[in-house]
């Protein structure tokens, strides 16, 4: 069978050596939602689970399973739940499963994890359920240590500014963006159709929440802000720029 | 971007143009789960999905997003939860995930499902998720229809015949046998390597549970029976008479 | 008062002169379910508890308090959960009841655990709510041991063949027939009217679920198999044979 | 078959033809509990029982599906959880099978319901399972109305002074004392032993509950009051006092 | 900063120095509740503090965080959930509250608890969610002890004699009544008005609930019994007999 | 009785009145969090409703019932869970009560809703609660508009550099800082202690959360920026910027 470093991939008695060696394990956290006309349903899947592979083979880490559904896509960090296409789990569910998934690894013999977020959403729900685990885990005398990551944060203003000669609009209205966008390009071009991306202008939200959401609010494309600047070489830049840091910060604690 | 007939790789766009179409999509359901020393831990995965495009492309339906953890393997079907790689949701977390997507692909527009499922333990649990949204969506006024299958369950008496010439000794035990080994070979050869079979005898095992489980109980390998006959051709047959088989089941109720 | 095997007939303080020896604990696993128009809504329990009894009376165990509900009749196996009398939990109730009540006994000293599945339907959803109490019982360091048995799955082939000489279609189809009604009649003769049973020809059903349940595909009886070739000797042998092979059973693991 | 008012015992076709006459169904609510050395662990259901069944008789009403256990004993009304004998439900698992019982039977067509309490402790927690039945049902759509009743409140105060010559310490310290012994030896005298019961002097207990729980306060026998002054005598008048308040306050709503 | 009996207001610096001192914590359990129409929504929050700060002065205790929201309101001791004004947690959420209130103060070190009921339909659901975090810590080797009171209790027959001379009616007839009413006059003056009291005859309610509620045997006012003869000497009188009565009950547990 | 904006001070009358007018009801959602040495632990309930306060009465509104309790405080936000002091409530609970208490108005007849958040952390949870009662209500025909604030994000970059001169580090930043101080000064200066103000410099957080916390990278004081520039004239600056921010917002939505 192929060398690999994602979990799923390997065999049992595979991943069983590796567990002999205390090995880090890395778990990409995404969603299913729409990310514009330009790119498919599972962007936030793939891009989660590419930066996990990107730090993993720098640092001799196993990714894990990922998380395929992510919480609900809010108005003003993924354009809202009520577009069609994007499936969420509810808060709970996905508390329970982040709970669950972190337990049965830490049954393995897992001490060190990282979670790789890809979803903007996603986080606090990700804090609880891995939180939840950690103090279950203690309360039965089993110490594991989590650092919870969203990828993004690792791009450093130096790097933004020369990504973003426009100017950034944060990370939020990065949704079907030029980040995304970059990345998908470099690592799967056959997913991207820059003919597809919209010209909307950025979306103008308002800085509250309204619910039920308002549809009038976002732009039609289902994207925040426009993903024509987005290049395969910045999404190289972005990669080799995100995956650096995390390295950085996972060797920091680990 | 490429043409598919998955969900995720989908754009928003095109999956609210096949929206209008009023498709059946077919949701895979799987595990992450041992499969001995010879297959990766996602070979349900793998095997729900791969069987879910086999049918959806003869009969133009969607694959929507697969559950990609399933219920805690035991011992009887699966081998145990006990063995380190398998990764399992509590069953009360299976049924809020099955309810849930459900929710979410009907909230879209989708009324008519299909659940091929392909992790024995999962399949009461998925049946309580599904029941729980046919019960809520009809308390609004709206109906679906779910049809859930496990692929295995297509699989012929001839069929097994002619490819358990040795005797066949039932689908429990099918666990990293010749059904998916075969499977895999035709449809991931990359990920099995045959040199790793093991020759355990079948598992013998008895008629209840016990729980916790007995370990001593489950060959070393994991599996409940060899694949030591398993080969490419009788993966071809496998996938050609279950699909066929619940292409005519799909269209007798669609 | 009268000597029991049953707990619930038993005074506290004898209960606890019982817990002294270590017993198994046999608890019947029953439904209200309809069963035909032959027999009352309670056949699962009845027989459930009519199974243990007959088992702990042979080997001094005591019967624990059965569980009268079960988990929703499926129409596969039991008709369906929309016909008039079947009063069903969910999923998550019968995992939270099954749970409770091993925690609750072995809070009292219990062991040794057996479960005796009267209801075809309720297995997974038991497995799992003993699963829980055992885990969290080790978390607290006391570990019982649980077997989970269906009654039927103990009256081997050379049995079936005697009392189905015209051929058996599986215990999933014997829901109202021949296994049941035989053994209402040797064991509760008042509550069986051979006179009402159904000559509806056994139930073809298909080999996968569909929810919402289709109601036509269960015969009007609500049996999907014909109970007319049931006689109180047919209920001697099962109620013999079954509790013969349960008792080997447990022996065999305690 | 047999006549009866007990749900559990006709056949669907039977329940099906009450079922037509939009019959009262009085739902038995009872525990498994500690009843001090003279009387079994299922005083509360064959109580709450019994008294169901001689209010049906009277009005023509169906006995429905007894929940056999209660919510936790506590030591000033029922002795404490702490005793051995006592198997109890948490909170939310009786909240969640009183009301699953009674969305059950609403399916079925029922819409006047009687709980019939016969443990002091249940009484909140089937309030807010029942509750939270009606606000399920009617945002369905379906009006159920549904009385609460605890039996011994239907003792009026003529009776306690005839019944209670020396003095009536209030129901909560009934527990295993005069009423419920007097009730047993009218209706199930083989299961109450009148040389068993304690001479323990009535519990004295605090206005107040401390947890965990204090064990001293309980009498050894876990009776709150001695029983040595019942009598069938009291019983029958308990039993027709109580059944004759019952009928009357039903007919008054429905 | 003031000095304070309140752990809310307190700085987290006092608070800790406080815990060194290993001190009870009383902790208030009030409702949003109507209280006819001569009385704030918050009676029971606020009256439920001051009998803990008036205990807690005595003895030198902290006060608590409040429950500021309690279980519904029921017709026989409330007037009932139906009533706007009132904002109550289900069951569920109330035991959830009381459970995490109680770890999370245990994880500060507290160790000795007193709950200060001022809402009758609370008490079950407060046991229930105290008890569950009594369990969870005891699994941990962590050992709290809990007292649970309900102010009212410690009014003595004496005292009642005296302020009610016209005769008392209960406890659970005394929503907006004499004893609520003459303590906020002592208490919360500028919140009552005396003008708006309502003369409606006191409540007469059957011994049974109905539900859903039936609106009518409600008074207009909501008040079960009239506030007419409060006066702020009976508060005084109220108030000094419950504390004391509880500082003696807690003496005696501490 | 005074007259008051707050709800839990109108008696149910004059709340029944208010909700004749279809008022904007405005919910302070708070926490019980340490605030360093000289800022008491109900901080945020304190100031979330005096900014609802202010707002409520530039706009006739009504201040609803406030959430006391918080999600768990973060480390890079509010110092840690692990400081004694602060108790929170896990996300499900916090789920629980922000959707129960929406819910429990919506029946009162309320249908324009603002959230006022002065608890970073909340905002995730308060979202879900919010829309699971927004999507149960419109289940059942009802439509609630709810507007979501956390009140610092009204303060405008102008206001921002006035009050920090010295430079901002973000609202994250701003826990137990000059923000929170400022206000208390101006509206609760008993509850403030300039002297105890700390010099801690400012925390210097990573930019991901590590589980369990590390308690040496919070600050001793348990502040994350000193709030020693803290004035009551920069509190009067920032409540009025944010009410009149907030009052904008509210007035442009409903």
């Amino acid at each position: 069978m192929k060398q690999t470093v994602l979990m799923k991939e390997m065999d049992a008695f595979t991943y069983r050596e590796r567990l002999a060696t205390n090995p880090i394990v890395i778990i990409p956290v995404g969603s299913l939602e729409q990310h514009g006309p330009h790119m498919p349903l599972c962007v936030d899947e793939l891009l989660s689970t590419d930066m996990a592979i990107a730090v993993a083979e720098r640092i001799g880490a196993v990714v894990g399973p990922a998380i395929t559904f992510g919480y609900k896509s809010q108005q003003r960090s993924g354009g809202g739940y009520h577009l069609a296409g994007t499936v969420s789990m509810t808060g709970k569910t996905f508390i329970d499963l982040a709970k669950e998934i972190t337990l049965e690894l830490a049954e393995h013999g897992i001490r060190r994890f990282v979670f790789c977020n890809g979803h903007y959403e996603n986080y606090q729900f990700l804090f609880e359920g891995v939180d939840l685990a950690v103090r279950d885990l203690r309360a039965r005398g089993i110490e594991i240590i989590c650092q919870l990551i969203s990828y993004w944060d690792f791009v450093d203003d130096a790097t933004i500014d020369r990504l973003y000669p426009e100017g950034f609009t944060g990370w939020d209205l990065e949704h079907g963006g030029v980040l995304e966008t970059s990345l998908m390009l470099l690592l799967h071009p056959d997913l991207v159709d820059m003919e597809r991306v919209s010209d909307d202008p950025p979306a103008v939200l308002p800085n509250y929440d309204i619910l039920p959401i308002k549809p009038e609010l976002t732009p039609p494309s289902g994207c925040l802000s426009s993903a024509r600047n987005a290049t395969l070489e910045k999404g190289r830049i972005l990669l080799d720029t995100a995956a650096t840091g995390m390295v950085e910060a996972i060797r920091h604690e680990f």
